[in-house]
C-alpha cells in the first residue's frame, strides 16, 4: 500500500483555510473553547507549577511583550506561551477531545494568543488559527490514537505540537512548503512521556508544545528547512511513535468534518467519574431548597470503579476532597458546587459540610454504567426521593451550555484575581471574535492580584 | 526481573563528582573533546543554517550574555547553547562516540559554555561537568542502543538532553533529588526523527538537546518537579522510547571506567568510509614528494560499500565532492588535504585537481573490510607503489594526535575567522583547564568577520 503525502496535503490544507471557510456552528464551538480555555489558564495561574515554571524561565526571557494570563508578569511570547500552557492545564479542568483524551486548547490557544501580543491580529483570525491548529492536532492525535498513548505518551503534548505549529504557521501566513517545514520541526520536538502524570512536568507538556510548536513556524518563516514528510515518513512521527498509522484520520472530508466541533468542557474540577453525582446532588438542591437541612442519609448507588477511585470517606485536604464521592455530594448538595471552590482545604474541613458527608453512602453495583449514578434521599420525616443520572452534564450527549461555562469561569477565575476582574475577563473573551486586536484579550487577563513568583 | 532504581542511582552520582576524583587521562581526553567541539562550532558558524537559526529566535532572546561562538552576535544562554549546538554539528565533522553513533559534545558542551557567560564557574569545573554529562549521556545511548536508533530515533537528540541536564545540574550544584527531577523533565523531551537526516533539522536536535536539558536543570533547580523514575518507569524513556532496556550499561564501574573517555574525531570533513582513502594518499604523498605531478593512474580496492556511498565519479559541487571518493584520492594526493577547504565548489571544479581526479579508478572487492583500502600508484616512468590502510587516521585504533587536532581545527576556522583568530581561539581552548573564568573561552570565540543574521 503507497503512503499517501499526509504533510503535503495537510500544509496545503493549513493555509488554505480562510476565516469564512468555517460554519458558524464550528466557529462558535471555537469561541467556546476559547473561553473556556482562558478561564482555566486564569484558574491555574495561582498554582505552585506556574511559580516554578516562572522563577526558571523568567531570568531568560527576552521582550516582554505577553502576558502571563492572570498575574502581573510579562515575558516574550515564547515563554508565555509556555507558562499560559502549563497554567491551563494544571487543575485538569481544561477541555478534553473525548476520542483521544487530548486536552486541545492549551498547546494551541497559549501559543496564538501570546504571539498576537506582538504580531498583532484580529479575534476572527485568531478564532480561524485555533481551529486550523486543533483539527490538525486531533487528527493527528486520530491517526495513531489508542497505541500511540498505550504505549506511553502523553498525547496532548505529542500532538499539540504539531497544533500549535499549524495555528502559528496559519496566523503568520506560511506558504505550503515553509508549513510542511513548521511540521517536520513540530514533528522532531513531539515529546513528553505519561510517567510525568502526578507531577508538574504534566502541565509542562501542553506549554511545552505550545512553545516549540510556536518556534516551528517561526523558524519554517526564518528559512530554516526540514523534512518534507515529517509526519509519514518511514522514520518519521506516525512510523517512530505509533504502531498505528490511519492516515485517512488526518485526511478525510478535510475542511467538512470538523473534530474541533466535537471538543468538551469539564462541569467540574474533579475525576470525571464523580460528575455524575455532582450533577445529580445540584439538580436535588434546585428541587428541594431549603429541605436540604432536613436530609437524614444520602444513598449512592454507582459502578465499582466509581468507589475504588473516589472512595475516601474522610478526606482532610482539598486535593484528598477530589478522591471524595461523599464529600463531593455533600458539597453539592449544600452549595451546589463542583468548582474548585468545592476543593478547598476550607470547605474540606467545614463542619456544615463534614455533618452532610458523613450521611452519604455508598454501594458499588455492577449493572450501572460508570457514567450514571442513582441517588436515594431519605429525610427526618421519613420521606424519600431518588434522581437517576443516566449521562452527566459536560458528556456529548449534555453539552455544558454557555451559561454554565460562565459559571465555570467565574467560580476558578474569582478565587485567583477576585469577581470584578474574573467578569471582565469572562466578557473580554466572549468578545473575541469582534475584537480588533487580539492581544487586547491578553492584556485583558492580566491581573496584580497575585504576588510576583520573581520577588 | 526488578528493576534497579535506575534515576535514582545516576543522579546520586552526578551529583557526588568532584573535579579530583576523574583520572588525568580522561581529564585530556575531555580537553580533547572541548578542542575539537569548539573547533567545529567556530567551523560551522557561516553556514545557513545557523543564520536561518539566528533569524528565528533572535527576536525571542533575553539578555545577551552568551557569545555565538565564531560570530558577533550575543545571545541569552539558553538560546546561545541552541545555536552553538547547531553550529558545531552542521558539519558532520564533531566528535563520535563510535559504540552508539551518538555525537556527544554538542548537547553537553554547547549548554555548558553558554551557560558559563551568565553563572560563571572555572574551566576545570567546567572540563568536570562536561565529561559527567557526556558520560550520562553515551551510558543511556548505550542502555538503548541499537533497537532506539533502529525504531527511527536521532540519538544525539534523543540522549543527548539527558548529557545536557546532568551536565548543567552538576554546574550549578542541584542535589540528588532536583538531579531526578531534571533527567525527568529531560525525559519528556527526548526527542529527534532520523527523518530530518538531510535537513536543517538534523543539527537542530543537538541545538535544542542542549536547550532543553540546560532548562530541565535550571527548572529544577527552581522546584519544577517531575518523576523520580523518568529513565526506568514503566512509561518512561527507555520502555517507550527503545526496546532494549539494558540499565547495566548505565550503573555498571559508574566513575571507574569512562565511555567519555572513548571519544574519537574525525580527521575528514566527510563520510567515514572514504577516510581510508584520504589518509593513505596523503601518506603517499608524504613519500613521493614532487613526483605527485608524475601519476599516470591511481588503482583503489575497497568494499563494495565504499562505491555504493561515494562512487561519484564527476562531482560539479563541493557537497558531491563529499561524496566522490574519486576527489577525495586527488584533493589529498595534491594538497594532503581533507578539511572542509577540501570541499568547496572551488577546489571541486580546479583543473589540476579535476586532471589527477580523472585518472583515479576503483574497484570494489568484498575481502576488504569497510574501514580499510589498498592504492596503487602507476608512474608515467612505468614504477608502481602500493599502499595499504587497514585502519584510518581518527579511528579507534589510530586516535588523531593533537597536533592533528590543531590542524583540523584551524583549516576549518579560518575558513570562518580567518587565521589570527583562529589561532587565538585554539589557544584559549587548549588552556581551557587552567582559565579561572570558563566564560573567557566564550568570549575569545567572539568574531566579527561574519555579517550579523539580524542585518
Amino acid at each position: 500500500m503507497t503512503t499517501p503525502p499526509v504533510t503535503r496535503a495537510l500544509a496545503e490544507w493549513i493555509v488554505s483555510v480562510k476565516d469564512g471557510d468555517i460554519a458558524e456552528d464550528v466557529r462558535q464551538e471555537g469561541v467556546r473553547t476559547f473561553v473556556n480555555w482562558l478561564g482555566c489558564a486564569v484558574g491555574g495561574a495561582s498554582h505552585e507549577t506556574v511559580d516554578a515554571a516562572i522563577r526558571g524561565v523568567a531570568p531568560f526571557s527576552g521582550p516582554q511583550t505577553s502576558t502571563v494570563l492572570g498575574r502581573s508578569e510579562k515575558l516574550d511570547a515564547m515563554h508565555a506561551a509556555l507558562v499560559n500552557g502549563i497554567s491551563s492545564h494544571v487543575l485538569d479542568y481544561d477541555d478534553t477531545h473525548l476520542k483521544t483524551i487530548i486536552h486541545p486548547a492549551g498547546p494551541v490557544a497559549s501559543a496564538l494568543l501570546a504571539l498576537a501580543e506582538t504580531r498583532p491580529q484580529s479575534g476572527r483570525a485568531l478564532i480561524t488559527s485555533m481551529l486550523v491548529g486543533i483539527e490538525v492536532e486531533c487528527r493527528i492525535g486520530n491517526a495513531v490514537y489508542p497505541d500511540h498513548y498505550d504505549r506511553g505518551w502523553h498525547i496532548t503534548g505529542t500532538a499539540g505540537v504539531f497544533g500549535a505549529a499549524a495555528a502559528v504557521g496559519h496566523a503568520i501566513g506560511l506558504d505550503a512548503t515553509k508549513m510542511q517545514w513548521a511540521l517536520g520541526l513540530a514533528a522532531s520536538q513531539s515529546a513528553g512521556l505519561r510517567e510525568m502524570f502526578g507531577t508538574m512536568t504534566k502541565s509542562f507538556h501542553p506549554g511545552r508544545a505550545a512553545q516549540n510548536g510556536a518556534m516551528s513556524a517561526l523558524l519554517a518563516e526564518a528559512g530554516f528547512d526540514s523534512s518534507l514528510r515529517g509526519i509519514e515518513a518511514p522514520r518519521g512521527f506516525a512510523n517512530v511513535m505509533s504502531d498505528k498509522q490511519d492516515y485517512g484520520e488526518i485526511l478525510d472530508d478535510l475542511g467538512s468534518r470538523w473534530e474541533a466541533a466535537l471538543n468538551s468542557y469539564k462541569p467540574f474540577a474533579c475525576g470525571i467519574v464523580i460528575h455524575p453525582t455532582i450533577d445529580g446532588c445540584q439538580q436535588i438542591r434546585e428541587e428541594i431548597g431549603a429541605r436540604v437541612g432536613a436530609i437524614a442519609s444520602v444513598q449512592l448507588t454507582a459502578h465499582p470503579l466509581v468507589l475504588e477511585l473516589t472512595g475516601k470517606t474522610s478526606p482532610k485536604t482539598g486535593l484528598e476532597g477530589k478522591f471524595s464521592v461523599y464529600h463531593a455530594a455533600a458539597c453539592a448538595l449544600l452549595h451546589g458546587d463542583g468548582a474548585p471552590t468545592a476543593f478547598t482545604d476550607e470547605i474540606v474541613a467545614d463542619p456544615a459540610v463534614v455533618a452532610l458527608r458523613d450521611k452519604v453512602r455508598a454501594t458499588a453495583d455492577r449493572r450501572i454504567h460508570e457514567a450514571s449514578v442513582v441517588i436515594e434521599i431519605t429525610f427526618d420525616d421519613g420521606s424519600t426521593m431518588t434522581k437517576e443520572i443516566d449521562r452527566a452534564i459536560g458528556s456529548r450527549e449534555r453539552p455544558l451550555s454557555n451559561e454554565m461555562l460562565d459559571t465555570k469561569f467565574l467560580r476558578q477565575a474569582e478565587l485567583v484575581v477576585g469577581a470584578a476582574d474574573a467578569e471582565r475577563i469572562l466578557a473580554a473573551a466572549w468578545a473575541i471574535e469582534a475584537a480588533s486586536d487580539a492581544g487586547d484579550v491578553a492584556r485583558a487577563a492580566r491581573s496584580d492580584k497575585l504576588r510576583s513568583a520573581a520577588e
